[in-house]
């Protein structure tokens, strides 16, 4: 953008009126292609990429025979400068967590650009923020990055399941307060949020959450530290669902920022990642060719976009189902037949569901569908295949691979069904570095709007990120590309009406 | 959609709080990749398809020898059952005129369907409407369906130069009170609506503008009039910029709708229609073939997008230029590399402006320009490309087409600039009746939408189309494509937390 | 490709055993796509780009009233040199033909660059070459490289239609002793072509042809002179059909070269022009929006590829119809449903043959048509659709705009036929210089081979281009898109068994 | 087809002018997309779907145990009717073996239908054939296909580590001959062939080779017994080459068949096969996002072409390096840049070669790469990119998965390189079993068509696959896509010179 780091600051500090989004008051549906980390709890672990093995068994190598141990809450362990107040598996395997975090900065380039444009300023000087995420290679980048910036930071997992031990251990070894380990039980769970809260002589002032549960127990729990919390930040569906309900019931009392539905995010988490996970999962599940398939997608939003437009590139057949006659059209117009599924679901190879909506595949469907069809899900939750309608005497399940089901009708006619219904390119494909990259940038600028954000310019309500942020995000990843942006002279902004460094668009601006 | 048109009537009329749609104070930029007949008013002209000729020269062809004759004002015509409340070119026209209405009904499945469907229902019954637009073949399938939904109309040209005279004479010899003839005078304009506006024993409730000019003459010169209408639909850029202006003011004292930004009728105007034009411009002024040839495309909004899909379609190279960061991510993710115009402005075969802004093509760049080059723009108004600077005695111009100028540098290098800078879709290809269908439905249900709401619905302020409708509008094309809708279930619809007819989407929902 | 023109020559004379392309003594079906403007002959008009009018009109434009004139036989025409052996329509026409010429050269860059490169080399020197083509700005950048390159010539046209007289009159100016107008009788024609062969003091030794007429008369008329003739070059589907014909019925007496399926020319010719002028004829016939439609395309060769990349490119949905299975498994692996016309023909919007067939299309096809389906043809011949069978009492014809008829069925159905039948892009598009710089290129080369070939290289038979001509035909038009080519090194060259210079590829190679 | 497998006996059998391919006589370059089994002798592991495991680790999974075991040809092994003329690593893995080749069944529409088809005809009764190829599933699909149309087999591995031992167990359970274990010594390896060969009242009369060392086994150690052979089928590159080798020294005593480059099979191994094993690959080993990435393909013939559809459709700026400029201008007009290497080097995100040549990538060029660029061969063999270039004592090599090396400069630049040059979609993704169909199906009509030809339809030369058996292996294959095909009519057929049963096209035609 040709600006400064610096001037996203100044502007967000003397210039209230620049930032004009309000409050989202209606929660709506959340945006039925929306997917975030906290629609996988607990039912499916977030996968990435990771040196030690490959891809598809990053989370089954390595540290299967310690996880037998003891409680790591039983266990005293001190990093090498006698530091201890953290809780991980095993701090000796810090060294090979340091390497995937090193391996993750190289592609995390919005992140690592914030880190070193602001690292003079410290945005988050007095900062003492509870972290309660996913804890991965990607995630111990953004916390480093928060810290460069001036932060305190306690951390805790979101998901029993989900810890990349090793970097557990790294962030431990660099001195950061971790508590988390894979195989938490529920009481450890909340046990270590419990853990990042409550500290001696350490009163958090924000709150990055996903999923709402460090929300949740400081609300509960500790209402009195709650209320001096300056800002929460959101990253999932869940949580902002959780926000909305308590801004709605009035009882939230902090500005909080939903940065799911910010432009740049949406984009990538639903469009371009499935655009390429959808061949990538299945390709890894089944190996299927896809030259010729006949494949329904049911729901046209961004993630069926995404999945349709990278399917007719490689020479599938595609027809769509749509509740939403905009979406239909838009279907149309991309050269799509729009069916009802009856229409197509005794021809079609491949079924994917992607429309948040639940039994959008139901056991009728099914039972006509041909031999070898496979079904799979790319949408919000695990509902939209009614698996369990298939959990029936008559049927018999086999598993040929780790996510992948044959579930066999009487007749021998046989469906290949992938994750049990769950989000598949989350069970069988990787989120790349790049995608996450995006999301924790969007995280740690959302943190700094809230954290610096003049008194009164955000009331205890729910917010999207100010569209100039939104931008922002946007141009730290550019040179990722070697794309060069152009300016605007001052000739051109007096005549567009518009400020030379953004926001470029009107809210409602579709993208 | 399943549903009948009087379900929408019914919903409107009766459940004021479905319509959530909040009025919009900020004007914006309009979008920059708005585009609307208001922008050409004056400087090009409203293509159509027509049955008189080849497509290329319908508005050169047929009434050339008429235009000379006395003014129309001069003229005393009547229609064949002696009716004379109208003035058009020429009456006997009129069976040529009914045949391309008849032509277009079929092109326009929408506003036909919508005709259909209300007939019998009349939710336009005692309006008045004074309508101000272009005229041609597809308004007057518009004309002749708000009639048959019971309105009564009074309609005048919003452009001196794109009427077509034969569908004038033949809404005439209908009865309708037409004013309006090719190559009015500007005081010829001004009486034409002044004569819709004030009639005997008719006072006008509803006014359908295209750029604002009835509304202003109305405003001006009848305030005791304008105060007793009920709704102004304004489908122009330049026509909504106006009415923001006035609700800024202070001075708009009656509900308007910007039927500009509706979602379906934005991505027919921009990316669907675009995607198709760009191609069909340059081929109908150039011959050129596309295979190969380096293309750079300024701005990346709708109609860039639209652009951008056809041209790489056909195998160009497109390179894009862009000042916001985040269509420039958006450009890098669908293959495109983001450049600066410099970069790249020695090398390329074909420069298309789509940015909305000024001078984006100067003349510095043109200087650099290879021999050959052609140079176009399919962006809001004529203000893209730096053409005055052009107008220098150094370089030659020679026409060697109706659109196509070849500029001679002194060393003999040819840039070829088509339209003289102005809308090259515009000017050097038709657009299809199925876009001009989208927007005739819009501006009808806009009509029944404000004719028909509660008291209190709507303050005097500006509304974008309640997305039900603009959904609904959506809907209505369906049937050309044999697309089939999904409907939700019972259960379904409540998972989701949706009505069954819609609205699907938040309001901020980005399609 | 690194290497000079004369590299080329040398390579041809020298070294006999490069050139193993053996004759080819099946014609086979001369391949279905194939397409020539022999294949129109007296049926239709060869468009090309014009300075002087719109693209679609260049032929009625101009020249219309001196075609009521005397024959040009009757008249008495001189240059301004004096020279008077020729016979055009108006030699004053000469300053615009030139200027029609000196664009042509601008978009023709490979034959450009043949004549500047072998300027010095006169490869073509004592050439007498009778040529007997299409007439048109387009083939005078050829028959003037012809000359640069040492050649005599005499020219007429191959069709009595399809002559620029502005072109042969600069030609005629230019010194070129032409034969040709628009318009001749068929008797004209022979006469024009016998001006050519038997002229004082001229006896040729090489004919390039486009039918096989010129071939066809000296044969019959002038035996004697037809045995001296060094070689024939032929670019068209029919007149290689009667070479091969005349190979086999042992009255072959020179060697001839079918420069109709050279690699390059073929894939220009078929592929990369159809993809542009499927789109360019429909729309500039019927401005219709291509966004959802349903297409089917009879026949999935050159053509046919060509036809739906560019379709599905612009969100069509189409159909493949095919009979020989290698093709329709292609189809499939391109995402295309291969079907049977009958399967598809009550629901789709247009219909396009290219299978250079028969009746494809029947009457009960079009029987079935919806109403305002649009067929065209898109192949060899005007054979595919059975247009005659429409032509029965109960059908009314209604022709709306010049290649544009409405075909109307007692119930009142219409179907939108284009060019009733013959080849639509001929007939409603241009075909790009650029294309036609790929057939002069490759016609040149073959008469400087043919010419310059040992003694004993050919024999009396049919050829095909050796492959490095080809090659050398398109490394001729690279730079216009800036393209470098890569050479061997030495060790890559012997690793692959390969000449630096090429040929790179075995014969049997598909590209 | 409709016509029955029957018809394609007959007709071979009694109609030997229907059969016109002439033998090639010049082996040329093979093809330099051609890639084959041959092509990774011992230097890669030919990956398949397999039931046991995950795609990515299917040769890791099961059986390591009895590797470490005494050697097979130490063991007596028998099946459960006592059979034991085989030598396979453990007879009791038959079950797990059986189940997977039942699965590749499912997945060989092709092969399976010709089985059936022919069952009954037995077309290769009384035929002996010795086979060598890699023994997996899909293999003994074929096998077991062979058996069923009459013939009898003895089989042997063509490479010493390929062999599925779980699936050679089944064979040998179904009183197969088979002679073939993972891990083989040389020695084992032509002890193997040899038991095939030179069996007690056993003398094969045709061969089914893949690399060529059954036809050298037998014609150096067995000359009587090769000289009363009716025919070879050999379907790799080197195999292919050294027969046009022993053809052109004279030695090659019966008729061969060249099926590596029948079309069908050709495309499929290349174009359509690697246009999905290219994102396949570079997917499973890391983890990219293609989105916005500029990719250099050196090398535009089938492989590159495939490549490049794939990667351009996922959002890949690409860039192409050629030799040939016919291939070059087939890149232009695809809308790929065409560059030297050299200029583009220092910008890319990966480099694929797919050439067929050597040191296509070099130090120097790999000197200037930037960090993180991603470097794989897609070409026919491990000499594309020089890697040995890379073993030197400045760069440091590191092991970052089993398929994946970081190769570290001085500075700390790292290049990525995929399985040590060797050919990525072979070690990182699997070759889909529709895929291995199509040879399969091409292998078996092959022999067919050399067992039943008459005395003197081939001589002692190498043939190509005829184009009719060609366009039978297409058919066969059609009913998976549930593709129909149109027959031509006896009046098309005429007009057309063609049958109607075909072939379809001259045999220079291109596809």
């Amino acid at each position: 953008m040709g600006e400064p780091y610096g001037g996203i600051v100044l502007a967000t500090k003397s210039s209230p009126t620049v930032i004009s989004d309000s409050p989202i008051t209606d929660p709506g549906s959340g945006g039925k292609d929306a997917k975030s980390s906290g629609a996988l709890k607990k039912s499916s672990r977030y996968r990435s990429r990771s040196l030690s093995a490959s891809s598809t068994d990053s989370y089954s190598s390595g540290s299967s025979s310690d996880e037998e141990d003891v409680s790591p809450r039983d266990k005293e362990q001190k990093n090498s400068n006698g530091f201890s107040d953290f809780c991980v598996r095993n701090i000796n395997q810090h060294a090979f967590g340091r390497r995937e975090i090193e391996i993750a900065e190289q592609e995390m380039p919005g992140i690592m650009a914030l880190r070193k444009r602001a690292a003079e300023d410290k945005p988050l000087k007095s900062a003492k923020i509870v972290g309660c995420t996913h804890i991965n290679a990607q995630t111990a980048v953004l916390i480093e990055t928060l810290a460069e910036l001036g932060a305190q930071v306690r951390w805790a997992a979101c998901n029993i399941y989900s810890t990349q031990n090793e970097v557990g251990a790294a962030l431990a070894e660099a001195g950061f307060p971790i508590f988390s380990w894979r195989g938490e039980t529920e009481e450890d769970f909340w046990w270590c949020i419990d853990k990042c809260v409550n500290a001696e002589n350490w009163q958090p002032n924000m709150i990055l959450d996903d999923g709402g549960d460090a929300t949740h127990l400081m609300l509960k729990k500790y209402p009195a530290l709650f209320k001096v919390i300056k800002g929460i930040v959101e990253e999932s569906v869940t949580g902002v669902h959780r926000l909305y309900q308590l801004s709605k019931a009035g009882k939230l009392s902090v500005p909080a920022m939903n940065v799911n539905d910010s432009v740049t995010k949406t984009k990538f988490d639903n469009l371009y990642s499935c655009r390429e996970s959808i061949i990538d999962s299945l390709k890894r599940s089944t190996d299927i060719m896809f030259g010729g398939k006949q494949v329904v997608v049911c729901g046209y939003g961004e993630v069926g976009k995404g999945c349709c437009q990278a399917l007719k590139g490689l020479g599938c057949v595609v027809y769509i189902t749509e509740i939403d006659p905009i979406c239909a059209l838009q279907a149309c117009m991309d050269g799509f037949r729009v069916v009802k599924l009856n229409e197509v679901i005794r021809n079609v190879d491949i079924v994917i569901t992607a429309t948040g909506n639940k039994n959008v595949v139901t056991r009728e469907h099914m039972d006509k569908m041909k031999n070898g069809c496979i079904v799979c899900n790319m949408g919000h939750s695990n509902t939209e295949i009614d698996v369990n309608s298939l959990r029936t005497p008559d049927l018999t399940w086999e598993k040929v691979r780790s996510q992948v089901d044959h579930v066999i009708w009487p007749d021998g006619k046989r469906i290949v069904l992938l994750a049990e219904g769950r989000l598949v390119n989350l069970s069988c494909s990787s989120l790349p570095s790049f995608v996450v990259s995006i999301t924790a940038s969007t995280q740690a600028l959302a943190l700094i709007e809230l954290f610096n954000a003049p008194q009164g310019r955000y009331k205890s309500d729910v917010y999207l990120l100010p569209k100039k942020m939104d931008e922002y995000v946007a141009s730290l990843h550019l040179p990722t590309f070697d794309a060069h942006l152009t300016e605007l002279t001052d000739e051109q902004a007096k005549y567009m009406g518009l400020n030379k460094a953004g926001p470029f668009k009107p809210n409602y601006y579709r993208y």
